[in-house]
């Protein structure tokens, strides 16, 4: 173990981490909120810069990381990252208890926007931009970011890192370019951000909120970049004009598209994109889950509280799907009392989740695509032994290895689902009833086995709201300390995509042989 | 395609199942159920031996089958059993609707042992007799039961057969001597089920129902030899004393063991039975799930309605976990009440099912134990690139292939979940209301989420009783025909290990190339 270099790099993560703590800062400059609040990110930005700084001076004997070393530094960033971060919550006193400050900001960075905050007026405005800036710093990772700033070292040992964090099977060769490509693919997200930002601009400011429409546009693509999806006013986004709720729908579906499409279109690569397998299925899936609820809603088949517009019910379907699919998590309306087929497709889309190398968690459109085209392959090798079968993903043959470790993903997934599901069945909390007040009216919820699985995969896809007692206008904030940590772990480790929090807890990881 | 040799085998088969239906149209005349009973046995017995007949009087070129033409075969025999099993349930009117009787004989052959009867005592004994001997039929797999009547071909395609039928992913090696080995795993099927029923006898006779013990011993070891688990009386086992509580538990245990144990045990390798992996695993998760619920109960750290002594406590434990672990779904009291962790328990082992190789269903410990192993190594591979990692099960490497095949299953298993889930949600039924009446008492249960996929949960691992409205005191009568219909196809392709039944529904299998 080259512990040195490793407290280097965890060190310029932590410099980073605490200069990032300043813009909050500003805002609660900006908006005069007290001794208080300036101390919830100066104490913290010290303490890291302090340490950050610290760790700059040891002097490794090589500038090089193993594999497992990668893997390891990963998922502890990921856990350092929130629990540095938790502080300024807890100390403005916004969020006083710990293990709950943890939760959110750790909900934060994995952009799954799960929140425990049950009044979100009563969150100060340096508080909110933490939040969702945490979004925005997790929805590209962390290191992918950092990695700009450290100097590439000779046997490419960042390309460990970035295998780690970047979301989906593939997107390693993708970036094997290292920095040249890490800086393009930041740029674009960098470009998006200030696009969506600008066009939210052009709405009318939502009323009772006149003044802050700068404020709500930069929290609000923030969350849509990251796909993070908190909320930062009472009922999500759905206060939000329509203008603002399609645009946001819009970027969603654009955030969630495996960035490196976008490099190919920066390059004129027009027809490879439209080529792109995963492009296509992402679409159908968009297409028709958004017409099959926009059916389910229109058609009324079964009755549901809400009365929408045709235009309406369009808007939610879209805005729902898009949400749910990318992982973001905003709600514009309380999806929790729809009919119950429009309900299981939005739960289908949440285990789904966006494109590999996109901004998106879930278990990836890739891994599904490769996982349906290769049980067709075993099922014609099946009834033709002689054939030679092979499944074939964006034009390259994919081979048994990939195959083995696609499903091995998928399986690990459904794993760690049940076990999340089963660990949260100790909560206190099961069989209570919990008061929910929406555009639906005001009803009860039992805190049942529909809470507890939507919550686990809510957090293991990194989406945030689930269904039933933790539905979009409910909020984690009932579940026990024990269960904060466990959804808090299912956050990191669906964020990380498994392995790496595996390496990082492994004893071998860590011997000296 | 061999459509001849098809239909000759398929023709052995109807005939084999016109020759069973005897056996109930026996219990009819000895309980003088009158015409109409008699008629139910006699008609379709009289058409399946009829068409069964007609079938061998095809003259096939050759006696072989090609793998696919294996496959496709087994998974139609799956269809055709219950198609015409289903005709004495309707006929003599005892379940007047034919999809509700195709249910309810198709979860009979598939050892599943769901049922939409709602008033048991309204059956009559006839058709309680053909429901359970479905399960004894359906246990051991019916194409190994034919195997013995069929012709050894020259080039092992009755092995085809085999591959398709046997759960587990490998006992095709083990019963690859084939005839005799069937024949001697047939043998110790049949043994100790004489043996269940002759310990069965030992017990007082239960409270009101003096004359029936032999009767009810019977078809409660045909319940358990085929991990089945259909009830004949109220209150599914309930009623029965503790002596026979617990060794119908012990029973079901031994029934969810690989067979190919057994093989082994006769030919005195003791020391490789208890060598075995799977062995290991299986008796661990028997005694982790019957402790851990145990002390739920007895504990009583949540609030339950029913008063247990703690024998009773360990004996409902024991039962439950035996039960719903080796997918037989008989019940003893009603753990539909009992506190969340308990339930989540059950619910765990209803996903694991029994050994690999044994009437039980479910995703197969042997699976799980590889698919965990070769995680595993995956790590220790990550962390360790240069290291020779191998995955060894059962003292054999397992190879890559093999890996991607326990994954993938596992894979296709929760993609089939998901997509029966979904099309649950379709059904009226969904939010409705159902009252319960058990041993906890009489309450009302909403029809929500947890029911549907509990439900399907139950179908595809042919376990039988699920949880909430479909409870264990609770019936699938609610469903639609159309959600009937689809769990009826869960309960086989559970049955037969998916694969097959995509290969018979697949075109390029009845193409001519």
């Amino acid at each position: 173990m080259n512990y040195k270099y490793l407290l280097k790099i965890l060190g310029k993560i932590m410099v980073l981490e605490g200069t990032l703590l300043l813009l909050p800062l500003i805002v609660a400059l900006i908006y005069r909120e007290g001794a208080v609040h300036i101390m919830a990110f100066v104490v913290p930005s010290v303490l890291l810069l302090g340490i950050g700084f610290l760790f700059q001076l040891f002097r490794p004997k090589r500038n090089t990381l193993y594999q497992k070393e990668g893997f390891a530094l990963t998922a502890a960033v990921w856990f350092i990252l929130p629990l540095f971060g938790a502080l300024p919550l807890v100390i403005s006193g916004d969020v006083p208890n710990y293990i709950d400050a943890f939760f959110e900001i750790c909900s934060g960075f994995t952009t799954t926007g799960a929140s425990i905050i049950k009044d979100i007026t009563l969150i100060s405005r340096s508080v909110l931009f933490w939040r969702s800036l945490s979004h925005w710093i997790g929805g590209m990772g962390v290191l992918v970011f950092v990695l700009i700033f450290i100097p590439e070292s000779e046997d490419g040992s960042s390309m460990h890192l970035l295998r780690a964090e970047s979301p989906g099977p593939k997107v390693g060769k993708l970036v094997s370019k290292m920095k040249v490509t890490t800086r393009i693919l930041y740029m674009i997200y960098l470009g998006m951000t200030i696009l969506e930002i600008a066009i939210l601009m052009l709405d009318k400011p939502i009323p009772g909120y006149e003044n802050d429409k700068f404020f709500f546009s930069l929290l609000a693509t923030f969350g849509c970049a990251g796909t993070g999806g908190f909320g930062f006013i009472p009922e999500s986004m759905a206060l939000f004009n329509p203008f603002s709720q399609y645009v946001m729908a819009i970027f969603l579906i654009l955030f969630g598209c495996n960035f490196g499409l976008y490099y190919l279109l920066l390059l004129g690569k027009v027809r490879e994109v439209l080529r792109s397998e995963e492009f296509k299925a992402y679409f159908l899936i968009v297409g028709c889950a958004v017409a099959a609820i926009f059916v389910c809603l229109v058609g009324r088949f079964e009755s549901y509280p809400q009365i929408y517009s045709t235009e309406e019910a369009f808007r939610h379907s879209l805005f729902q799907v898009a949400s749910l699919l990318t992982t973001a998590g905003y709600t514009t309306t309380d999806y929790n009392v729809w009919p119950a087929t429009a309900m299981m497709i939005l739960m289908v889309v949440m285990f789904t989740g966006g494109m590999a190398g996109s901004t998106a968690g879930g278990i990836k459109l890739s891994r599904i695509v490769i996982a349906v085209k290769s049980t067709g392959a075993s099922v014609r090798k099946l009834i033709n032994p002689r054939s030679v079968v092979k499944t074939k993903f964006e034009g390259k043959p994919v081979d048994t290895p990939t195959e083995r470790g696609v499903f091995s993903f998928i399986t690990l997934y459904f794993f760690l689902l049940i076990i999340t599901v089963f660990l949260l069945s100790f909560d206190p909390i099961n069989s209570t009833f919990v008061t929910i007040v929406s555009d639906a009216g005001v009803y009860r919820m039992e805190h049942g086995f529909f809470s507890n699985f939507s919550a686990a995969v809510a957090c293991l896809s990194n989406v945030g709201p689930a269904f039933e007692a933790v539905g979009p206008y409910a909020s984690y904030a009932g579940y026990s300390m024990f269960s904060k940590i466990v959804l808090s772990l299912a956050m990191i480790i669906g964020r990380l995509e498994i392995l790496p929090v595996f390496i990082l807890f492994n004893r071998k990881t860590w011997s000296r042989t």
